[in-house]
């Protein structure tokens, strides 16, 4: 996705990481485990653990270390997406050019997968092995998880998102919206990385306002996107928004304003990596890459 | 529901909290709070909370503090009951006497709800202040609710009741699904008492059996009821296992012998609590409670 050969080593690690995690465990309760691996192992860009990583690896912590711990958010944003998919929520029934997980397992089955998924989230950030994270800061990674991903977080960005089609939004409530939505997982796991690297609280708080930036930005960069490509670029229905007459930044600012509104998160994003000194290097391409990819 | 003045004050004492819990955060996403609170303060017996404040009690540990940890099952069981009702798994209308969480607010409410809920569950764990408390062993506490409700526990327990509807089944994998399906979260809240009383292993080995057994027993009974009382009784449709040639332990076992494991099971509960010297006499009050519950 990115001409780095070591981020293109990391996301590899990651996948095989995730096919360990479900192979290692007893495959007991066969339906479930399946469901919950058609959708983890369909692809995906891994963008989730690799900020981790990246993030781990700008405050100088061990990234092989990381690795375990950082599957946490892309079983979590799983558990979003086939969710979200259902016939009751946003109806998609293509997801990462394949079928989605309802259309395959039957609802009651996605459901189920996706709550596990979540559950065993949690599971890895209380389990992954770490000989140098004090206790103490393991319940916080865990306490920040839940409040990313509770009723002031993930779901709530979902709520919100259901109730405002076809209703008027402003710009403000557009941009908490999708901060909760997608922005507080994010902003999760950028300080995961943080967090596993022992990271002071200055280099906490620049990861925070990098991953503002990048989580709005990833947003932008999606509606614009869903706007101006096709579906077979994309591995999922495009001109949906549109067609939903669901809120976007290029409908509420127009394209050429979303552009320059992505532009500025970008250099907003690169800007609070400054006092990194140059070991955050990947953060920056990731948030290039976020800005000019295509699907 | 039990003639204990003390039991009666801790039941009303979780329910304010409960409330409370509710009050004190900010109510920013208004239908996703008030679908999460029209089940969870909907009643219910509070058996799970109720169970982790007798334990930690039966081990000498300060209750008032557990009480805030113990809301947690709360939260968890009734996202639990909110995905079960669902229209496609056991399409249930009525809950406790009212109607279902998605008869109210629909069927992606109810969804998000419930998502929001096991969210909220780890937050709880996470955050509750308690002085005496080893960072160590609080990880612990979250990895045990995590492996608990997750594709080894609780869900596992759901797929696999949905999947033999119809199909026989013996009675061991009938208890493996009911360990699963209620019998593990059982076990948490149980343990949870031990732990916040800084229990050593001894008497967690004595909770643990304890659990065992009431998991199990509380499942007969419901079995039991769910053919032998009436709908009114119940405050949920009555008969709907028969009616849906759902395995049970009646059918399977007969009336008069699914009685008599009953029996057995609370005479096994009761053995699990003689080491503890009389300082958990409200811990076989409850086991006698559910053995002989009508609703």
């Amino acid at each position: 996705m990115i001409e780095d050969s070591q981020i293109e080593t990391w996301v590899d690690r990651i996948d095989t990481e995730l096919v360990r995690y479900f192979s290692k465990k007893d495959m007991s309760c066969n339906p479930l485990d399946r469901a919950m691996e058609y959708t983890l192992l369909a692809g995906g860009k891994r963008l989730r653990p690799l900020l981790t990583l990246l993030a781990c690896e700008a405050l100088g912590g061990d990234v092989e270390t990381a690795l375990p711990f950082s599957l946490a958010s892309e079983l979590l944003h799983t558990y979003s997406l086939v969710h979200d998919d259902l016939p009751c929520m946003d109806n998609d029934d293509m997801r990462r050019g394949k079928p989605t997980n309802h259309v395959i397992f039957g609802e009651a089955n996605a459901i189920l997968a996706g709550d596990a998924l979540q559950a065993e989230a949690f599971a890895i950030l209380a389990d992954a092995p770490h000989s140098n994270l004090k206790p103490q800061r393991r319940v916080a990674i865990i306490s920040e998880l839940a409040a990313a991903v509770g009723r002031a977080g993930m779901v709530a960005g979902q709520v919100m998102d259901l109730e405002q089609e076809g209703k008027p939004i402003d710009l403000e409530r557009l941009r908490l919206l999708h901060s909760r939505k997608t922005g507080c997982l994010l902003r999760f796991c950028i300080r995961l990385g943080g967090h596993l690297a022992d990271a002071d609280e200055s280099g906490m708080e620049a990861l925070t306002n990098y991953a503002d930036a990048v989580g709005l930005l990833f947003q932008v960069v999606d509606d614009l996107l869903d706007e101006e490509s096709s579906t077979e670029k994309l591995g999922k229905t495009a001109g949906k928004d549109a067609e939903s007459n669901k809120a976007t930044f290029p409908k509420l600012l127009g394209a050429p304003e979303a552009h320059a509104y992505a532009d500025q998160l970008l250099d907003q994003a690169l800007k609070a990596l400054e006092s990194f000194n140059g070991s955050s290097t990947r953060l920056g391409e990731i948030a290039r890459f976020i800005r000019s990819r295509e699907h």
